[in-house]
């Protein structure tokens, strides 16, 4: 991990954040940034290192079940910066969107039990075969549309994710910001809001314009680095931040400005990070977080 | 390259479409699909398989000089739809942006030599350690307010290719094709236009808008595929029309209600492609271009 603590120009031999460190107050864990860590395994990173929030994903919750994974971060005192992921909502087979949408409710009562900010929605790709994006954004939007009245009911509030364009075919549609802000604007705010992803926002040429806009609307940011030459595996292409080309304080203060005071979550999948030790890992992302996303 | 010409429910069997098949009138082979083949030989390739044009690059245009290309296409009666490419205005140095500067008027005086309709334009990524995207985007449009003129001058048309977001770090920071219309918008359509491909835009959820908005600005139009899972070289990544995800004659009839009325340029970067017999690749893409592309 030590190479990933030293981006080129920048300087070395920053100490961790311990805990209790007031530069902390917002930052969030995604586990999946710390692959093969189970609930009670990032829970217990997490208190060490002093972060204090978590965003869980739902197969290692569902490992323990939710009530233990609920317990297990109420105890640890955590907030729980976001449940990923519901969504794939735009498969074309009336019976497997409907099976689709069984599954995001499930997906809506466990975000309320873990008392979850966000319920994560990754939209889904193009059904196998299928050319026609417009009707898979549509049948994302009408999907979107069913799912809303009920989350709103448990309390759960649904977050828009716009993905980045390399993802349209295979896992989202949703692929910008003011995308994705057209859509949620449908509902009301506390409903269904956005999430605001620097890998995949970063590239676009009105993205200050977008997060302006999303005013009352941002339900989660969270941060990694685009980084070059691109990973053969494109799923796996998010870099430490640091490690790449994303001006981060540029997108932390839009998102401030635009009232945002949440978590702030580092998301990270990348098969080096997934193989170093992932107390170092939260180390690491605690020292960029720092150096990287806080700076103004 | 057999596996190429069936596509997943597509029938099979097409036969490739011969000399003088009034199908072809529009379609152009972009020399990069077939990378080994130097100007001679795609230009005696193009007139093989009745293709009416071709894309020229600037590297092998140079292996034999700029004087003996213009002949060679001009004695196949073949028309340049395009010369590929300028652009890389991005550099923050002020001497190597100038440098760029002083390569994009060659590149002009060799789009005017070889009389190409368009002069395709690959603005540049970020500077090596740059996180400044906004600046790179006011560089490369500075660069191209300093080259409209001069291209003017010698009756080119400069042609801005909004690129994949893929791209976005390190080869083009113009990335929707609203942002190339904001820029080229700027000088008389005769000058700067912009070049629609299908795997760069097909994505963006305000594509039929902005290439209806581009009536008198399509200064191209090019076609390839977007494939999953995506290759491990980004760069790499573009497949055989009806390999992918892409809905082309969407595009294309969007690009002909816009009054388009050029050429459309085949243009694959792929392994594969690369390895097959380049005669078979002009076949199966004048295939691929009347069962995938031509249909209303």
């Amino acid at each position: 991990m030590d190479t990933l603590d030293v981006p080129s120009g920048r300087p070395a031999g920053v100490p961790t954040p311990i805990p209790g460190d007031p530069r902390l107050a917002r930052l969030s864990l995604n586990q999946r940034t710390t692959e093969r860590w189970s609930v009670a395994e990032a829970v217990a990173g997490c208190v060490r290192a002093g972060l204090p929030a978590v965003g869980l994903w739902r197969e290692p919750v569902q490992e323990i079940g939710v009530p233990a994974a609920a317990r297990l971060v109420a105890d640890a005192g955590l907030r729980v910066s976001s449940l990923c992921r519901g969504g794939f909502l735009t498969a074309a087979d009336p019976q497997r969107w409907r099976q689709a949408l069984d599954d995001n409710r499930r997906a809506i009562d466990e975000a309320a039990e873990l008392a979850a900010a966000c319920l994560v929605m990754v939209v889904g790709g193009l059904s196998e075969g299928s050319r026609d994006l417009a009707g898979a954004r549509d049948r994302m939007a009408d999907g979107i549309a069913e799912l809303a009245p009920y989350a709103a009911r448990r309390g759960v509030r649904l977050a828009l994710e716009p993905m980045h364009p390399i993802f349209c075919a295979d896992r989202g549609v949703l692929s910008t910001l003011g995308q994705a802000l057209d859509l949620a604007e449908r509902f009301p705010a506390e409903q269904v809001g956005v999430v605001v992803d620097t890998f995949h926002v970063w590239w676009d040429p009105d993205v200050l314009g977008q997060i302006a806009r999303a005013r009352g609307r941002i339900a989660g940011f969270q941060v990694c680095d685009w980084i070059t030459p691109l990973p053969p595996d494109a799923l796996l292409s998010r870099g430490m931040m640091g490690d790449g080309h994303i001006d981060f304080p540029l997108l932390r203060r839009a998102v401030e400005r635009a009232g945002y005071t949440g978590d702030i979550e580092v998301e990270i999948f990348n098969a080096d990070v997934w193989a170093a030790d992932p107390d170092e890992v939260v180390a690491t992302l605690a020292r960029r977080y720092v150096t990287q996303v806080l700076p103004d």
